[in-house]
């Protein structure tokens, strides 16, 4: 499915996993976008994104330490020079932590630690990027990533309706306190930024083997990313504020 | 209605409010608990506490600052000593804070100074009572907070499903996103506790006007505390791991 004229998009936590993925896919899906903007902390390091490079000239690399914030000051200012007066069009919130905590071993620090990275950081980088969002908002009149959008990387175990189908996961205390209280920022943002126009959707990214998801994961990342784009591609008004995995089914809060 | 035989309760934030409001009906309702333990930062500061205990001779003021691991530890040391071999039936985790944030003013350093008192903390806390909480469910065999539990005070404004009712409260983004975390750890520790008995909920008290519900809030102290004691005593086996009203009404998540 065609990503329609999404211009330009920029995705957090690219060194690996999903936000890796995420470039491929967006960067070899016709019609690419002009411009994929893959930011990560430690840029020298990440060689496959770096590889990627040679062969795709949309792409740029930008050094992103979401925890700072003279880091995200400078890739906003970054970004507005390569994006200009079209703005930006797509932020997709990938970057995140996980540890093992139970209810016995999990310390105030790792929430805290957790919580910074999984969710107070993604609001801080959306609201960053609004004005950007805002320019690119005003050139469109329907909503969907062509436009202007924030993609929130949630969790299905984030989930408290589901809650009891997910009883693995209780090993993993901070990170689905953290992606529950992002799923409340996409609540947030899509309350506030409704009238930019600015879509805001939390996604499940499927349970999927990396580094983070583990070998048990059930997913392949050709199997996911692929479907992720497809979801992404056709998000309308009717998604606003919404909380879908995948396949782009709806998650019940 | 009668609170069975809930020996034990202890209640959290009891300086003024909604904390107090607990301490007093607590105090006056018949059956009166053999002991109503009511915590604040600054006892020595807290004049209407101070003034119960004059008449009440069941009710004991502990001081505890939940942020403090040394504070939490002690505070349950002194809890153990009182309560013996009975245990402590019921933990009420009602201290919180609220900052009037938007999307524009909200800070990273907000965010977290918020969720720490208003989320982690109330998970360490029930952490460390833990033992008393478990010496008390072995006492009896039906789930409710005369055997043991856990009462996390959360928001209405934490529901994402009602959410576009509550617009107003946009205002506050660090302190409804924290009571959404803290919807996440009553159903966290619902799942671990629930073979040891120990109830657990989210509670949504009301809008009081207090000082931090403000003159605006539509309900008295005298109207929703009473109503509340309703709710508790009424808790049983069902409700476990409920997001409840002060009316027990179901809030969806």
């Amino acid at each position: 499915m065609a990503l329609g004229t999404c211009r330009t998009v920029l995705i957090t936590g690219c060194s690996r996993g999903i936000g890796l993925g995420l470039v491929q896919e967006f960067l070899t899906r016709s019609p690419t976008p002009d411009l994929v903007i893959a930011t990560c902390r430690h840029p020298d390091q990440a060689q496959e994104l770096q590889q990627l490079k040679e062969h795709h000239q949309h792409l740029r690399i930008l050094q992103l330490d979401i925890l700072c914030e003279d880091s995200i000051k400078k890739v906003v200012q970054e970004v507005e020079v390569l994006v200009g007066e079209q703005g930006l069009n797509c932020l997709i919130n990938n970057a995140g932590i996980n540890r093992l905590a139970t209810l016995e071993s999990v310390t105030a620090k790792d929430m805290l630690t957790i919580y910074e990275t999984n969710t107070v950081a993604q609001l801080m980088v959306s609201k960053a990027f609004l004005p950007l969002l805002r320019k690119a908002a005003c050139q469109d009149a329907v909503m969907g990533i062509h436009r202007a959008a924030i993609i929130n990387v949630s969790s299905q175990t984030a989930s408290m309706q589901l809650f009891f189908q997910n009883k693995k996961s209780q090993e993993v205390y901070p990170y689905r306190i953290s992606k529950t209280a992002l799923n409340m920022i996409t609540c947030c943002l899509a309350a506030d930024l409704i009238s930019d126009g600015i879509l805001c959707i939390s996604l499940h990214p499927g349970w999927i083997k990396t580094d983070m998801g583990g070998s048990k994961a059930p997913l392949q990342l050709k199997e996911a990313i692929p479907a992720i784009l497809n979801v992404l591609a056709n998000l309308r008004e009717k998604d606003h504020g919404a909380f879908l995995d995948w396949k782009g089914e709806v998650i019940p809060w």
